[in-house]
């Protein structure tokens, strides 16, 4: 089991759309923790390219994180009145909407490439791949992790034969990575381990607003075997995260779950956009995210944090912009001290 | 500080309306944790009398929790057409639904009440007292509580002259204890711990979701000088608990945040009473807290869990019915392990 070789029980959040880099893996793999790569949004070939970067840098274990397919198109009546809504948005930025499109991620060629590739650990968001599919890749040497929002969703995943999983809490920033978008009573983290770890037989990664060493020690002495950390990364050197999205990390805004931006519940800084368009957007991923795309695009260029999708769990404003070695070290070591001074508290 | 002569770092929740009784109160206290009585719906007349209960039979300390009046009354057509709505289920259940009327709760007489009495703990919910308020019971020796479910009230709690925080999460049974009814983005209590953790000169409580001994080491590795708990209570002999609740609480039914019972947001286990009127229901508390009042009472003698008010927090179906010295002692047996656990993960 990879876990039991990490030096510290820090797992690197995917961090999919362009904050995760090959740098920022390495950087937390040879920190003794687990890198991870986003292959969502990248064409196969992008991923082996980058499984290649990490290993000629890296000895060390590392993992891709994979989006699981939407099940089915949604249907244009959803969507159509809010793409018409988006209009004044594009013209205000002047660029054209992105066309409403299904599409697959590149699934069949990515898992092909996983495959062969055989990558220490494979992690999975949106849904549970079939039982086959986890059985072909851990056939590879592959350690396979379903992340989950739900104790059902955890079942689901330990029953199709998931060797771990990720458990994200309703803090996480980002998409949710439920297996459907009808998630209307999300749990918190902490709820989530103790309700998960009364039952389930694989260990547990604990994900979502996790940004201290307090918080890691936390969801360790909650069941957890590691904590995965994706904001408390952001602001790293190593991380490809926009100078308008660092920004509006390092303070103390709130941040609120939207679909405003993709059509699927994730989690952000709260922004005009959001504020402006978040209760008419509708169910709709991967429809809507490729709609809005040019729009964040642009604002993510001109540096207008009022319409960039700005990531973030509820911690955010605890990190800091050292580097990833550094962060992962820090948090591990704060974590022993937290955990030291729970002791006291239990006269142990 | 009370908290310093706690033998287990555990604190039972209030649980007005019903569950909090004296002999739960003692019980957690006798067991070397802190028990609780709940002002909340009694006359000032009725705590008196608890509270002399409460000293006729322990030595140990223990806390009252009052609730902050409400700063206005709702103009009656906010409210209106939801009373008109719940007509149909007074007919239904062949009762007269309450008159929609705010009150305070018998406040000026509680306080006075709590201020001769010069019990050890007070805590507030629903708001923060004004720091002569504050200052005043401090003067009687009582340590003052308030809770808080974002930084921005804890800062203000602070700045109020508060001796301790209770940070509420949004795992949390029954109402949230906001300071006002507008709270759109919740915060996780994980994310709420290293938030307020970052800042706070006061110790910290942790409620919301706690439901188990890695619960309570985690919330003390996060940060907090005690758990407090509620709904792994609620299923004790000690505890008044209606039958019909305690029902439901054994179950792994989910729950959600609704303001159909009180006007006020509180998470119950989700039934049809919850379902079909909770998107309706406006925020009006106490208002519609007195409107609903016949209808959940008869409900919880003729055992129908689809009217009564199923407050729990997320984990409640990791509790039990044993007694609560037993579970507040093996809260806290297991939480010692769940450390020890953690502890090997970190290498120490």
């Amino acid at each position: 089991m990879i876990l039991d070789t990490l030096e510290i029980p820090i797992v690197l959040a995917p961090l999919a759309g362009g904050p995760a880099t090959v740098d920022l893996a390495v950087a937390v793999s040879d920190a003794g923790g687990l890198g991870f790569l986003a292959a969502g949004y990248r064409t196969a070939a992008d991923v082996r390219e980058q499984v290649g970067a990490v290993r000629a840098r890296s000895e060390r274990p590392f993992g891709v994180n994979v989006f699981m397919p939407p099940a089915v198109a949604t249907e244009p009546d959803v969507y159509a009145s809010y793409v018409e809504r988006l209009q004044g948005e594009a013209d205000r930025a002047g660029v054209r909407l992105g066309e409403p499109r299904l599409d697959d991620d590149d699934w069949e060629a990515k898992l092909a490439a996983l495959s062969e590739l055989a990558v220490p650990v494979v992690s999975f968001v949106f849904g549970c791949p079939a039982p086959e599919v986890i059985a072909a890749l851990r056939a590879r040497g592959t350690s396979v992790w379903v992340t989950v929002t739900s104790p059902a969703e955890a079942r689901q995943a330990e029953d199709a034969g998931a060797d771990a999983l990720v458990l994200q809490g309703y803090e996480a920033g980002g998409h949710r990575a439920s297996f459907t978008d009808g998630d209307e009573a999300p749990y918190g983290l902490l709820a989530l381990l103790q309700l998960v770890g009364a039952r389930a037989n694989v260990p547990l990664i604990a994900t979502g607003g996790v940004g201290t060493g307090r918080g890691v020690a936390a969801v360790l002495a909650a069941g957890a075997r590691a904590a995965q950390i994706g904001t408390a990364f952001l602001r790293c050197p190593e991380a490809g995260t926009s100078a308008v999205h660092r920004a509006a990390l390092a303070t103390a805004a709130p941040t609120a779950l939207t679909r405003a931006f993709t059509g699927k519940p994730a989690r952000s800084i709260v922004n005009r956009f959001m504020r402006e368009h978040g209760d008419a957007a509708p169910s709709a991923y991967p429809e809507l995210h490729h709609v809005t795309a040019p729009l964040r695009q642009a604002a993510r260029a001109s540096g207008d944090p009022d319409v960039v999708n700005l990531w973030a769990g509820q911690a955010h404003e605890l990190g800091s912009d050292e580097p990833a070695a550094v962060v992962a070290r820090r948090l591990a070591d704060e974590a022993r001290i937290a955990l030291r001074h729970a002791n006291e508290l239990l006269g142990e």
